[in-house]
Order: structure tokens, then C-alpha cells, then sequence
């Protein structure tokens, strides 16, 4: 068939979220590599450290201590991306410039140093999404504010620079790229098609379940037909909601469990505390109705080959196309194969 | 004014290149970093390997040796990303894959190991620019070539695999997704006003002086007002030519001398052997004429605040947009310091 031919040849792939591309170069997997290793990355042995910034009780660097917080605790991230002052803009053909007003936010997963998502009961998750929720809806309300954007940066390897279990929340006066790229492609396919784009795609998924990683009750972990990163995956919610304040208690729940299984998978497939860049995609805050929208949350891993051997996004991929080296249909394999053996 | 205005607030840029946006956040600079560090990168103390697979006279991993080459030598690439077989495609709404053929190439820029292209004499360097003028007109004169992306990782840090200064040559079936952003922009601004994108700018910049680090007699070095990386530079040509091919002689060696002036200046700020991904965007070889084409190359360097602490594209910038700590004006600054105190 068509897919088996894909195996073997290098092909394009496009991705019709965001319109754009990608390279797969299955039969590249092979080469040897002679490159760069990375340290493997570690968890901290201990539950509490005195020179930690986010641990409960600690000094942070702008003298402020955190309260001796118990669950998930959230604050104004000390030296902020964005401010909330001086307006300036200019515009012609070839120099433009905005200013960019926002919010970042550090929301603190636990009070424990040494967890990861991965490693939570199902039950903190939960206050974990919780809290997302929260802050969606209360950044969102305000006026300035058209997009909350929650990521997590997991591991040195991604810049993290804490290994205390954390995320991010950076609210803007605009739209980002990537956000902007998927709401045009969403709305197009809603006007043909009086359906979310997503909806339908996970539909399809699930009948050729070639790529499906875990299903939960109501969400669906896979790695997209045109994913980029080698493990890259998507949660995708079977329930078309724009955003996380549509999410019933028990659909929180659920996608605690699907959190943590897919950081569990993540973990045990080169046995190492799995770095990734993770976050969710969802409606603007723009007071406008976003019926195009299907609520998602996106997973970059960098890992390749093992624990210490990354692909690295470089040369071709900045200049030219995105570029992998095994195709998604393999990722997904080896990704189900991990997830069968802790069930 | 409203630049200065800048240095001290988050702000978008727009790039008219590309049509994507990216946020400036100056005062971020400041936060003390905890995260990862790199090697330092250095260079090979050798000027022959005998484990080196790129040097004169040595064995390949297929099993070729390469010849006793003495000054440039291309071969092609032993694991390509691209192949020219199997025709394959599908495509619906969703789900699109078509087979890409190409033809990937290894461009050894010196016998000598131990050098990189900063080290290496304008005559030399303008070797390699005459075999890429070459390459760009073979390749790009076969009928299934569209595009010629030619590039380098410099560098450990951008996964090169081996120090032996070399870059590569993939060319595809299809433009790539960069330079076909570059190209309708390009053409837009081309129908509007007559006169390339690319010539304008570089018009306006020297005018202003604000970003501009290098000017020869032919080409001129700047940071874009629309840089991401904190020290990304481009090389744009002062007369309007759409690839290499339309270069003089004169041209090609002051095209060197520039480019031994950039990375030499690279290697300078921070006492390293400079790692960056760069590579030349010119027009398609789609057989058609391409007057709104501007010849340039990009270089895409990682570091941010020293020889071992990098800027890392992680969660806002994949999930959202593009964020830089530094303007580009003073990175522009602090590269034109460097290269003054070499003249
Ligand atoms: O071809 P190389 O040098 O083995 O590989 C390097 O450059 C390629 C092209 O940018 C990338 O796809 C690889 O991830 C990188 O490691
Ligand atoms: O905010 P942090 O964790 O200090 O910084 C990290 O995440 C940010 C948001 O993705 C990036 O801009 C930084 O490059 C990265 O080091």
C-alpha cells in the first residue's frame, strides 16, 4: 500500500493545521551517530532544596519568599518576557514594531523538588489542571489579554533551568505564530466543512489506528501524521471544546490521566526522566465566539536515538523544512509497546 | 524616540521576509541563569585525522575513499535525507504525503582538519564559493530540481558531527517552506513597488547605520531589525542579483572576504570557535525568471551571554512566537565593536 511505500522513500508530509510541510527521511535512521551526546537527564533525589527558587518557604531572587505552600502554587514570574507599560509602535512597508503587553506566570506543580508529572498521583494532576483552568478563565477575562499560552519546559535539554516540577503561563495582547497559523487553518476547515478540523482528524485516526499511543475516556493521546519531533505527540479531547473552561470535572480528571500516562510512557522508553517542550493550545480570549477551535495540548521531545542522542533542529531544518528520521507510524509503535508494558 | 523606546520594552518586530512576527523582551536579559551550560566549543588541533571520515585519502562508512583532495571536494552524502526513487502521494483534506526526491551533497571546504572557514585565506574560501556557484548552476539545471538549499552546521552545538569544515547541498523537488515564504513575500512587494524587498531594506539600513556590521565593496553584513537569534546576522548583496550564478569574479572574492570577515568576528566575541547553522537563500531552479528574488545568507548562531550559555527555542517559541532577551541593535553594537578592534 501507499503507507508502506512511505516506510521506505523520503516523502513530504503536510501538516493542515498549521499549512506548512515537513521532511521524512525514514531510511536516514540508520546513519551512525558521532555528534553531540547530552548528559542524561535526571530527576532530583531529594523533596526539598534550600538553594531551590520555587521549593515552599525559599527566597526568590527578588527577596520575596514563597509561602509554604502545599499543592500547586502560582505567582508572577520575577523577570517577566513581557511588561505592562510603555506603549510604542511604528509601522511602514519593511520596519515594524508593537509594543506587546502581557502577563507570565510560574505555576509551581507540587511542593515536592524531587516529582515530575510523570511521577504525581492522578489526584494532584488534577489541582494541576485545575489551576490551568483558573488562570485561563481569569487572564482571559481581562480586556488586555487575547491569548494565555501554558507550556511546560521539562529538563535541562529544553532550558529548563529548575528541575523543580513547574510551568509556565505567558498571556498576550496578541495572538502568537503558532496559535494564529492553526486558528486560520481551523476556520477554514470549519467554514467547508460546519465541523472542527481536529474532530474530524481524530475520527479518522481512530478508525485507521495506526498512530493512536492512549485512549482515555474522553481524550486521545497520538502522534500527528505530521508530527516534527520524534516523539512529538498530541492530546487531543474526543468532545469538541474550544477551550479548558468547557472541560466537566470529570473530563479534568480524565486528562490528568491522560497526562500522566503519557509522561509515564515518555519516561520508560529510554528509561530516563523524559525532556520535553509541552503546551496547550486553545480559543483566544478575544470575547469572540471560536467555534473553529478543538482543544489540544502539543508535546516536543527532542530525544532521537536514546537518552543522550537528540535530533537536532538545525541547518536544513532552519533554512529549508522541518526534517525526521523515523517516520510517525514507527514513533507511535515503539511509544505503544512502552505503554502496553505498564498496563 | 520611539528606538530607544524599544531598548526598554516587550515588543513585536515583524519580519517582511517571512511574514512572521517575533517578541523582543530587552530587559530579560538581566535574569541571572541557572540552566544548562555547553561545552565550549573548540577546534581540532589536528590538521589530519586518520578516524576523520571527511579527510584526504581516508575511508567512508559505505567503504569509498575519499581522494587525495587539495583543495575543495564535494561527494554526495553517504546517508541522504533524499532519494530520487519511489513515486508515492496521497491527499485529501487531512492527510496529504507525497515523495520528495533530491539529491544530498558534502561539500569539504579544506583538506586541513583543523580549520574552520574564519581561519581559512580569501582565496581559499572563494574556492568554496566558486563549487557552490557550480552546484547551485548543475544541480539546478536538472529538471526534477526545484530548489538548492545550501548550508552549514558549524559546531558541535548544532549537531555537526565532525569539526572538518565542510557544509552541505540538499536539493529538492519542491521549494522549501522557508525560502517559499521568502518568495511570496518577495513577490508581493516586488508587484507593489517595482524594485526587490531585500534592496530597499538594505537602502534604508545604511541610511540609518544602526544595525549594519560589515560593509565591503559588493555585500553588506547586518543583524536584521527582525533578528531571532541573539546574534543572527545576514549577508545581503548591494546589487541585485537572484543567485550566485549572476556573480562576477570580482563579486564572488569579495562574497568571501565578507565571509571570512563575519565569522571571524563570530569567533571573536566570545574567545570560541563560533557555532552557528547559516545558509544561502537565492531563487528557485524552477526554470523561471525570478526578478523579485535577492541573493542573501542567513547565519544562525545559538549562543546568548557567553562561550557556553545559549538562547533556547523551547516552549513560547515553539508553542507561540519566536522571543529574543537582546534588541538587535545591540548585538549589532557588540559584534561591530569586535570586528573594529581585528582592523
Ligand atoms: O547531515 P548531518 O550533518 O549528519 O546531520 C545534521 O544536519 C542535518 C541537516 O540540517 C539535520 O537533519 C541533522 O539533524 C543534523 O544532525
Ligand atoms: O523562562 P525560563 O524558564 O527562564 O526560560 C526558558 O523558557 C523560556 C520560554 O520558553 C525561553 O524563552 C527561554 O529561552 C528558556 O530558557
Amino acid at each position: 500500500t501507499n503507507v508502506t511505500k512511505l516506510n521506505t522513500t523520503s516523502h513530504r508530509r503536510y501538516n493542515p493545521l498549521t499549512g506548512e510541510w515537513l521532511l521524512v527521511s525514514p531510511h536516514r535512521a540508520k546513519r551512525p551517530w558521532q555528534g553531540k551526546t547530552e548528559k542524561k537527564e535526571g530527576k532530583s533525589p531529594v523533596q526539598y532544596d534550600p538553594g531551590c527558587y520555587l521549593c515552599p518557604g525559599n527566597e526568590r531572587v527578588g527577596g520575596v519568599a514563597n509561602p509554604d505552600y502545599k499543592e500547586v502554587y502560582v505567582f508572577d514570574n520575577d523577570f517577566p518576557a513581557l511588561l505592562s507599560d510603555v506603549q510604542v509602535s511604528f509601522e511602514d512597508d519593511l520596519f515594524t514594531a508593537k509594543s506587546e503587553q502581557g502577563i507570565c506566570r510560574v505555576v509551581c506543580f507540587s511542593p515536592d523538588h524531587g516529582l515530575t508529572l510523570s511521577q504525581m498521583a492522578i489526584d494532584d494532576i488534577k489541582k494541576v489542571v485545575d489551576i490551568w483552568v483558573e488562570q485561563y478563565m481569569e487572564l482571559g477575562a481581562r480586556s488586555e489579554i487575547k491569548y494565555v499560552q501554558i507550556f511546560e519546559n521539562r529538563g535541562e535539554m529544553m532550558g529548563c533551568s529548575n528541575p523543580h516540577p513547574h510551568g509556565q503561563i505567558w498571556a498576550t495582547e496578541n495572538v502568537p505564530n503558532e496559535p494564529a497559523k492553526e486558528m486560520v487553518m481551523q476556520q477554514q476547515y470549519f467554514e467547508r466543512h460546519g465541523r472542527t478540523l481536529l474532530g474530524d482528524y481524530l475520527n479518522r485516526e481512530l478508525q485507521k489506528n495506526e498512530r493512536i499511543v492512549i485512549e482515555t475516556d474522553h481524550f486521545v493521546v497520538l502522534v500527528p501524521f505530521w508530527a516534527v519531533w520524534p516523539f512529538e505527540t498530541m492530546i487531543v479531547s474526543k468532545r469538541t471544546i474550544s477551550h479548558m473552561g468547557e472541560m466537566s470535572e470529570e473530563e479534568r480528571e480524565d486528562f490528568a490521566r491522560a497526562l500522566r500516562q503519557i509522561t509515564q510512557t515518555y519516561d520508560g522508553l529510554f528509561e530516563v526522566s523524559f525532556p520535553y517542550s509541552s503546551g496547550i493550545h486553545q480559543a483566544p480570549t478575544d470575547g469572540k465566539e471560536h467555534p473553529e477551535w478543538h482543544f489540544h495540548m502539543h508535546f516536543y521531545p527532542p530525544l532521537l536515538r536514546s537518552a543522550t542522542v537528540k535530533k537536532f533542529m538545525v541547518g536544513f531544518e532552519m533554512l529549508g523544512t522541518p526534517q525526521r528520521d523515523i517516520t510517525p507510524e514507527e514513533s507511535a509503535q515503539r511509544l505503544i509497546t512502552i505503554y502496553q508494558s505498564f498496563q
